[in-house]
């Protein structure tokens, strides 16, 4: 057993958005400091200005290291300079290297094992650039830090509906050409290997989208179907990987059939995040499967328009922090259950008796 | 005023699906026909046996031409060869025809001003195909009966929730090349017309959908948006037309924004119909716009799979049924409205006074 709370790091992101106002209202539930311990990787003045401006009292210590955190507090490590100034609503390029400097500090409390799972609030995409940031969100950035051997996949969920995403920030131009079997085979075992130990789901169904209209209808609107989705489904199905499809992604989405799936695996953004969103946006929640750390998100972005006056509901943060706990807890889980596995029992096949082979020995896979 | 109720003619569709099964439900409730006088193009015989296997009470009178229907009675005219046969769930080219021939007197009846609106029960678009039938739907066929001079949008829409698209039924892979200035400027054109007449809003708020994800993400994702999708707003904006966007498609479902528009304009099939449905399936209408017979249908398709069983929802049908009822109502009245104008009276923008220059004449427009 582990003798701590769970530690999320929770990086304060765009400073001009309403990132410190969602944290805050999450904090300012006692309850959640009975789940986890949480770090804020940001600015204390900062977070004392949000809590000013918006009434809030949620209180929080400051610390100087992630060792120093205490459980049932929540706490924040200064990662930035002091003259940063808040600024509601107005994109700033310093405000967007303080969301840097949180990041790479909690990585690498990460990496450290002080932090067991991140929780990013929304940046600015556009300020964040610079010559120590070059990558296209979070995702990228977090990747490289990882090591280049891992693939993320985004997934976006609320509850048992999981939508990820064959293809993500690139034009609509250009997602039929990023359509192969081979992507498709990689982005389906990601996301069968991420149910079952981050979701601790034994054997996962995953439904597939179709890339065209009507799933193609038979070769009349494209054949991708034919000659890419199928196949590559055809041989994640030989590798174990329970796949169902390609499913018409309106139809699908019309009958309810999301709800009969542990995961939906989409070709492209549109067709799987407007779909999610229009259901499930209040509470939605993204999450990078694929690598060493466990990291989520809201499913908002900054919010610049609404900035400061108190109107953002902090339920996507919220359960952005929830299901970065439950994930930790799984995977926790899963090493438990594998760290001393029981040699398998089994029936030999060829042998009509009923008589368990208990001293049938198979060798570790 | 008209002397009668209005008359709305019903084709029967793919006799093998749920078609009958909807149909007969929506009008075993006696109001329904206080609201109009339907007429069945199909088969009495093909009638009789889904009333019998459903065991559904829906009574029916048998008439030979449109001029003998009734009006608070549900009729059917006899549109297809006696001896054909059901076969629940099975696709059949027989059946096809008997579809085709459904359609192609009840668009007659039309034209000869028997019946005021078509609501169009599902067909099968692989076996209606044949020397007579080389279309891709009945939205095709039905433009092409029209007249070549006007241009269909396909709608669709729960209550105040409508959605249309620039492009419909093409693989993924040729959508950007469709996605021009002109198209955009047509399909806004027509929406804006069709929320006018049909559905009586004076000036209707057009939200248009980003073609590319984040809309584009100021170019780092696709340039169409700055070179043809807010080029073709702005002409539209010139010409009176109110349209607002282009929005990320999962941002604007995700915020509820789709509640603040009288339409949306979705740039592909899936990126409009996958939320659309996933909200709005149960008693989403298709209507198609901008020709001049209104023509509705449910959102569903033939539905093989639950044929004959009694569990097809008859919502989105009955709703196609209102739907075709309310456009004719509007229709009339903005005809009735715009028959004999007044001359308008304005106020001279040179002249301070408060005074209306009553005197003042304005030539038509």
């Amino acid at each position: 057993m582990r003798e701590r709370q769970i530690r999320i790091g929770i990086t304060h992101g765009d400073i001009n958005g309403i990132g410190y106002e969602v944290i805050l209202k999450t904090f300012s539930d006692p309850q959640m400091l009975e789940l986890c311990t949480p770090i804020i990787y940001g600015s204390p003045k900062v977070a004392t200005y949000h809590r000013k401006a918006l009434e809030l009292t949620t209180n929080f210590s400051v610390i100087q290291t992630a060792e120093e955190a205490e459980p049932y507090k929540l706490s924040i490590i200064h990662t930035c300079e002091d003259e940063l100034k808040v600024d509601l609503g107005m994109p700033n390029p310093e405000v967007g290297r303080s969301a840097v400097d949180a990041l790479e500090r909690a990585i690498a409390d990460f990496q450290k094992g002080e932090i067991d799972a991140l929780v990013t609030a929304p940046i600015n995409k556009h300020t964040i650039q610079s010559e120590n940031f070059a990558f296209a969100g979070h995702t990228e950035y977090i990747q490289a830090k990882m090591g280049e051997e891992y693939t993320p996949l985004m997934i976006l969920l609320k509850e048992d509906f999981r939508m990820a995403l064959v293809t993500g920030h690139i034009p609509v131009s250009d997602v039929a050409k990023h359509i192969t079997v081979e992507t498709i085979k990689e982005k389906l075992r990601i996301f069968h290997r991420s149910l079952k130990v981050d979701f601790g789901i034994n054997n996962p169904r995953i439904a597939v989208f179709a890339l065209n209209p009507h799933a193609g209808d038979n070769g009349l609107i494209g054949t991708e179907e034919q000659t890419i989705i199928i196949p590559a489904m055809e041989e994640a199905v030989a590798e174990g990987i329970q796949c169902f499809g390609p499913f018409p992604a309106d139809g699908f989405m019309g009958s309810g059939s999301y709800l009969q799936f542990d995961g939906i695996l989409a070709m492209y953004h549109d067709q799987g995040l407007a779909p999610f969103k229009a259901l499930a946006m209040e509470e939605g929640v993204n999450f990078t499967a694929g690598l060493p750390i466990v990291r989520t998100s809201p499913a908002h972005g900054t919010a610049y328009d609404i900035a400061g006056k108190g109107l953002a509901s902090e339920s996507s943060f919220r359960h952005a922090v929830y299901t970065a706990i439950d994930i930790v807890r799984s995977r926790i889980q899963e090493e438990t259950i594998s760290a001393n596995p029981l040699r398998k029992h089994f029936y030999d096949k060829r042998d009509d008796s009923d008589k368990l082979k208990l001293d049938t020995i198979q060798d570790e896979d």
